[in-house]
């Protein structure tokens, strides 16, 4: 991808809105970014445009057949008036994962990542810069080609929004309460679990809104395969401090790998708490808790950074986590990453992009 | 819903395709039927509009979280003029249990079925009546509010498409070559392969490429926990006749309920022919084969029909069906489905619908 972004301002920007009132993924910028991918071509037109519905055969392929991936990433702007982005190259990287499971031609993750930066440095008064607020970036790709046939589509649009967002749970970093999903399962191996695909989202959506119903927050997904190891909570990545010890899923082919859930086992390590990334049952959850020994229970993810688990049930078991109140460690980390993001912290890893 | 459709036709009819050389949902009919969905309205305005791009929001929740389901039909034209529908209402039925599952609101079958009439009518002259072609009748559901929050959406399309086709496979009714998969998995239970759901699909791409790369047609997948039993073969049912016995995988979650899979256990019953609805491993199936007792081995689904397999890959294993022949069975099925529903055979079922 040599070509150039071409570039057309919007004649008629938008109102931005209050930004102590965003929620999350309401609110879009003025402009957009998108590229054309075409079998014969490869990826092409990339450019800039103003904010618009996008136009799509109603026999496009991603209404049909599901190919769609996504990523998330947060722009933060600093003091000194310099957008920080957090490890972009982790997320170009899963989102050439992703291409590839969905049979989605890759994308160049360098020249996306100046792509996201030249369309944030346009719509950079967009971004808020309350506490806990962010500029949300969203980039995706659909198959575009007008075909029933069942195959990877030829044609596929690469497009990014951006969307100023609050907090991802509108209470704040209020423990949460999460209940163990028995029935309905979130995918298995050799399926498309690892990927950020749309269909998994799609398979998620039921038991969550059950849950909702129920009071809780988010579920808790177990493996699909024995019902007993646990695999994400809700669209997060989650962790366990049991006796000392932060424990959470390995990586196995059905949960994310994600970028908060990295930078997480990364600073553990860095701050020497013992942390392991292996199988670990509901079964083994719920022994520590009758032991006194579940401390902390936590969700990772870019939309909530961390999300302290205050009540964990399962079955007719309830697990009531540090009182249901924000464990020190889940605090720190939260601290931490969104200091590192937002450019308040010392950033040794250089974990950060700055323009 | 009671309200009335309104019609809106072309001023700029289209060209027909060459009925010899028609593919697979390549060509597109003039018009198409829409209705909208919003939590507080329900399903309103149905319209039957001219065949033209939608334009949805690039946040719409189907790009994102894979909000989207769909159904096939096919529409048959009898040399009376009279056009046939085979069991619709099967089709609407299992819509609804798409629906449920993604989270999608229900939709009025009758009502449906009646917008479907409708449309077909108006594109009468676009179904093509040379052997082994139909007009494929493709409704589908998209999620369209604009919103990056993981929830179901509160905005849906519900739209129907026609396309004019020939055989599924260019090859006509030839026993396919179709390869065991023995890494990636289309679904599990508690999942939504039982739904005709967008993300179903987009898991089975690559998998499919592979195995085409290979020289095969298809690939049969087999059951994601124990890597064993029988579930589907491609985007089809599968059924095997193992010493005049046919046995399909019994419906467990994880597979879809074919409308077509239906229709071949009752004709099967009513022939006298023994039939079993229960779990097969593929060990089961290389005994009987070893033994000589693997008579035929076919697909059934809506697009192809009937699509007889004639080699059998797993492992390092090659299973030759019937010399590599369409079995007698299966040239009897498919030529009694295709009869029933293009007209020329009695319908003692009632399974057509005629218009």
């Amino acid at each position: 991808m040599s070509d150039e972004i071409k570039i057309q301002l919007t004649t008629t920007p938008g109102n931005k809105p209050d930004s102590s009132n965003l929620s999350f993924g309401k609110y879009f910028t003025d402009h957009m970014f998108i590229m054309d991918y075409h079998i014969d071509k490869g990826w092409h037109d990339p450019r800039i445009v103003p904010y618009a519905p996008i136009s799509l055969d109603p026999a496009a392929m991603v209404f049909h057949y599901g190919q769609a991936v996504f990523e998330g990433m947060k722009a933060y702007l600093t003091d000194s008036g310099k957008v920080l982005l957090f490890r972009p190259d982790k997320n170009m990287k899963r989102l050439n994962q992703s291409n590839d499971r969905l049979g989605i031609p890759e994308i160049d993750g360098d020249f996306v990542i100046q792509a996201i930066k030249t369309l944030i440095e346009i719509d950079k008064s967009w971004i808020p810069t309350e506490k806990g607020t962010s500029l949300y970036v969203r980039p995706f790709i659909i198959a575009t080609e007008p075909c029933l046939g069942v195959r990877s589509s030829y044609t596929y649009q690469f497009i990014v929004i951006l969307s100023p967002v609050g907090a991802y749970y509108s209470g704040g970093l209020e423990p949460v309460k999460i209940n163990v999903e028995s029935s309905y399962t979130r995918a298995v191996r050799g399926g498309i679990g690892y990927a950020k695909a749309a269909g998994n989202y799609a398979a998620s959506i039921k038991a969550q809104e059950i849950a909702k119903k129920e009071g809780f927050s988010q579920v808790l997904w177990l493996d699909a395969i024995e019902k007993k190891y646990i695999e994400e909570v809700g669209s997060m990545n989650i962790f366990f401090k049991i006796g000392g010890t932060v424990i959470t899923p390995e990586i196995n082919g059905s949960i994310l790998e994600g970028v908060t859930r990295d930078s997480v086992i990364t600073l553990l390590k860095d701050w020497g708490v013992p942390v392991e990334e292996r199988k670990i049952s509901i079964e083994e959850i719920y022994e520590a808790y009758k032991q006194g020994q579940l401390e902390e229970v936590f969700g990772t993810g870019t939309a909530a950074v961390i999300s302290p688990v205050g009540e964990l049930h399962w079955n007719e078991h309830t697990m009531h986590v540090n009182e249901g109140k924000i464990g020190e460690l889940s605090q720190k980390l939260y601290d931490t990453i969104t200091g590192l993001q937002s450019g308040s912290l010392p950033d040794p890893r250089n974990w950060t992009v700055t323009f």
